[in-house]
């Protein structure tokens, strides 16, 4: 694409490397810039590196919060015993939508995979187990974890279990229950799926 | 969406001002810059802000530029004397990649659209008007009119054509050939085009 400006250029290029935009979604984003008022193209900015400056991690889940503890882990109706492991901030948003949640999480930040060079100590597993170990913020009685069902995920779900057994300070460890989709037809459901509901059926209420 | 933090939804709700960009897509993004460099977010801030501080629109053409006078106007090597109107910067860089129009450009910015509340004044057509009638930079010989065939398209291409008519200055106006595209079978054309094509027909070379 030969673009009539080294400026547009720039901008074209830093907007194309957002996740899935292409160079002509970037340009058509910088056009459409270009055509805004300088002081709202201003903001624009400004909210953006804000999320580098004034957005923190939450210190003891790692969810990004406005401030040191997010409202989650500061919160008294909570169940700071319950602590449920997911990949990263938007399976947060999810599992809180469900609004069928009362305890806390732990953001690892990723999962373990070799192949993209993500070891163990480039997550947050270390604070996960100093968190069990030292009951701080509160002690934990139970570690649920929910990790996506891919190789990268069973394999960190399993490193995660054996460091987590190794602490010896019986935490209980479990998993998401995983079968057919509620509204779903047993038909078109896939066989691994459907095997695991019928495997680990649960009593009828 | 319920968002964990207000500095995030900031960041999401200015993302998703852009076009075609919905507030999933916004969270995607904020969330890929939260997890990159403070520096890499900077940068992308500032090529973005300099998108109005140090974009230029050209002073002939009104194309974007990172000078006063655009590379294209600017060119010994291009006939100042043709100047094909077009709608946006997009259409000025599909005709350059063609390589085939060794003419200069007037961008125009949008296309009268009364519903959208845009007439003559909001765009470029007065600054045309004066090219063409004080010859600056050079004669206007021609004027190709390259706007979108759609009823706003061909409303503005009729309002310039008998504003251009009224300055008596002997201006040949001249409009793209429209008709079925190279590659493309007649059955699959559609009738319009079909039509124009059949009765807009060349000599045969």
């Amino acid at each position: 694409m030969n673009l009539p400006s080294k400026i547009l250029e720039q901008a074209v290029e830093q907007l194309s490397l957002l996740p899935g935009v292409g160079k002509r979604s970037a340009l058509r984003y910088a056009l459409h810039l270009v055509k805004e008022d300088e002081m709202r193209v201003r903001e624009f900015a400004e909210a953006i590196v804000g999320l580098k400056t004034q957005l923190h991690r939450c210190r003891y889940c790692h969810n990004v919060s406005d401030s040191e503890v997010c409202p989650i882990c500061s919160s008294e109706k909570r169940q700071r015993g319950i602590v449920c492991v997911v990949e990263n901030v938007q399976d947060v948003m999810a599992l809180e939508n469900t609004q069928q949640y009362k305890g806390v999480y732990h953001v690892l930040g990723g999962v373990i995979s070799p192949i993209d060079g993500v070891g163990p100590a480039d997550l947050e597993i270390g604070s996960l187990l100093r968190r069990v170990q030292e009951s701080e913020p509160a002690k934990v009685e139970e570690v649920i974890l929910a990790l996506p069902t891919t190789m990268e995920g069973d394999t960190t779900n399993f490193y995660l279990s054996r460091q987590l057994r190794l602490l010896d300070v019986g935490v209980k460890i479990t998993t998401l229950a995983r079968g057919v989709a509620i509204g779903d037809s047993l038909e078109y459901a896939d066989e691994i799926t459907l095997g695991r509901s019928i495997v680990h059926r649960i009593p009828f209420e």
